[in-house]
């Protein structure tokens, strides 16, 4: 596939998709919204692909939304702003209508893609680019990404639902600390919070997210990650009651699946596993 | 202000409040929850304050529930108390109408006051000494502090919402051992747990307090803390797709502002905000 | 009392249950799940019992389900397994009718329990040997022990609600990690991740959760204990107002138990407490 705004890369089961405006921080426009929501949808549907990296080129990850065109507009007359022309602008709908309503929106439809996201934090994430690796289920960061949320020194607000995911990922008083103060913290500190799972020697994190990955892809079921993330999303929905049935039912069905099979047979015969998603 | 219980002070945009019963380890009487109250009240309306600070005077925090009246009931008949006296002292009502059910109670209304609340624990946390702070944003503790819930040892049970605010601060394990345990902690034990989000030196906390107040109050708009505030406390009581939803529609309403088109000038133009609030 | 596949044991207050099938590393039958299940009633009926231990006999914990009439089914020609009878053998239900829909599964009975649950993790902790010890309400761990969600690479899925559960433990990316990759994780890792309170000395893991299940057994009220425990796993299914009103009820039915009177008393004169759980 041939994109303008991301590069899109499949190998050995894994695809990386790269944030690719270096020479604009990888800021985010409504062509890369697009295109990232494209290339996620090919990345699921590929039966070459088993997990999906999401990464950034050149020295930063992401710096948020493109704010050329708002500049502009805060220095112009403002009555001369088309609201609905900056709506669209600033809420493109790339809708998951199969998800559940809480992943049918722009950025939170990353936990309906039914195959594990890993982000690969390569330098400054701030503003929307801190807000886009919330939405992938593991975080790897170099040692020298930075992290901002930005919007309070904007005068704007939690946007795209980081107001609910930050607290659940790193608890209620860093979540307030990182949206009030918009201050920037180092890989370190980004660690002990629990906002990134893993920090790696900058020139490794590529690698180090891809033995990752490749573990994910050779070692375990397809099938079994396909229902797992499901389970874990849905559950952060659901009653503990309700989560120990759906698990029970879906015990029983994947008991009569290959990868069921395949995993116990493996095990016995002291080999590697050869799954195959079904 | 006037109080006999608290110290109300405002410098520079921060309102500090100071627990004042030194000599009793500034444990809590009815007074104090009113004058506490009144506080709240004047700084979340005075335009002179964009951040209140939460503290203990002498070398404790706050004791918990002043015990006095009670060991006096436990060692009399007690079916002399008048039960009914006994609820009104044990459970003042303040309630804050305008905010949600959650944050009408007692100490529950600390996270309806539309401005960052920064607990600075000074020293022995204790009872509902212990449970105040969690309803402030963020938690500064000196080295010197401690904590403990008190509550078992006394035949008491989890107060004033304890039970529902612990788990979402340190994770539902930690919240167990300190309710069951009532051990007392030091303060590198709660910085750990995620009890509090940084210790200092004893002779710094104020200062480390107020220098982070004053990013608050300086670099970031308060009518972002304002909104960002809300968001984040109704986020634990609803799904992602409201989140979402609330939060479009926040952001639309929050680029017709003056604190929007200042944070983008202010930007654009390399030099410090001059944020109004509105 | 006599079992099979557990040892049942109590002493000053402390019952511990050891899974007690160590040439199989202490994996799940059937007869332990009963015997378990009884095991856990007798503890929480007997007066002589105010805190329960939960370890493993030998070298592992729990190497979770026993495999062998799976790995027999797998090999077999499937379609001569009989369904219903796995069923029976994978979901054996022992149903805490009085306790909330949450808590009457499997082995989310454990939370209904009415004292403490404190698991001493000597070992391999694997599948539903990982599990197990989420449903305890404090996990010490011995330095040599391993943590496993095994089920991806088995084709199976995340079991008996360990995806609720383990977000709410670790945080939600931890709990993908763990259960995509199905990695093995050492006792300093799961520390780190919050997946157990504390790491001792491997010959001191015994002695040490005995110490702490004294404390428990000898400082605090266990009709605090009891209030407390069912506030805290209810409250992550109620709002805060809820918790709120629920707990002022509680306390005011504290104030007139004897294990208040003997709270104050024993404060009042310095001396040890005397509980009774009345």
């Amino acid at each position: 596939m041939s994109y303008e705004t991301i590069i899109y890369d499949v190998d050995q089961y894994i695809a990386t998709i790269s944030l690719n405006r270096p020479t604009r921080m990888n800021a985010i426009t409504q062509e890369m919204d697009r295109e990232l929501f494209d290339a996620m949808q090919s990345a699921e549907s590929s039966n070459d692909v088993r997990v999906i990296i999401l990464t950034g080129s050149g020295r930063g990850f992401c710096a948020g939304a493109d704010m050329s065109n708002l500049s502009a507009a805060s220095g112009a007359d403002w009555s001369t702003v088309d609201m609905d022309e900056l709506e669209r602008e600033l809420l493109p709908s790339h809708s998951r209508a199969d998800a559940r309503g809480d992943f049918q929106k722009t950025y939170s439809y990353f936990p309906a893609i039914e195959k594990p996201i890993i982000a690969a934090i390569n330098g400054a994430s701030v503003g929307l680019g801190f807000v886009l690796p919330l939405y992938c289920d593991i975080r790897f960061a170099s040692e020298k990404a930075r992290f901002g949320t930005a919007f309070a020194q904007r005068g704007l607000i939690a946007e795209h639902g980081v107001s609910w995911m930050l607290p659940r990922i790193v608890g209620l008083s860093n979540a307030l600390d990182l949206l009030y103060s918009a201050r920037l913290i180092d890989a370190e500190e980004a660690l002990k919070m629990g906002l990134v799972n893993r920090v790696v020697r900058h020139e490794d994190l590529l690698a180090e997210a891809k033995e990752y990955a490749t573990l994910l892809a050779t070692t375990v079921s397809p099938r079994s990650l396909r229902v797992i993330k499901k389970q874990v999303y849905n559950s952060l929905f659901s009653d503990l009651g309700e989560a120990i049935e759906s698990a029970n039912e879906e015990m029983m069905l994947s008991l009569q699946c290959d990868d069921f099979k395949e995993g116990v047979a493996h095990f016995v015969e002291k080999r590697p596993p050869n799954f195959t998603g079904n």
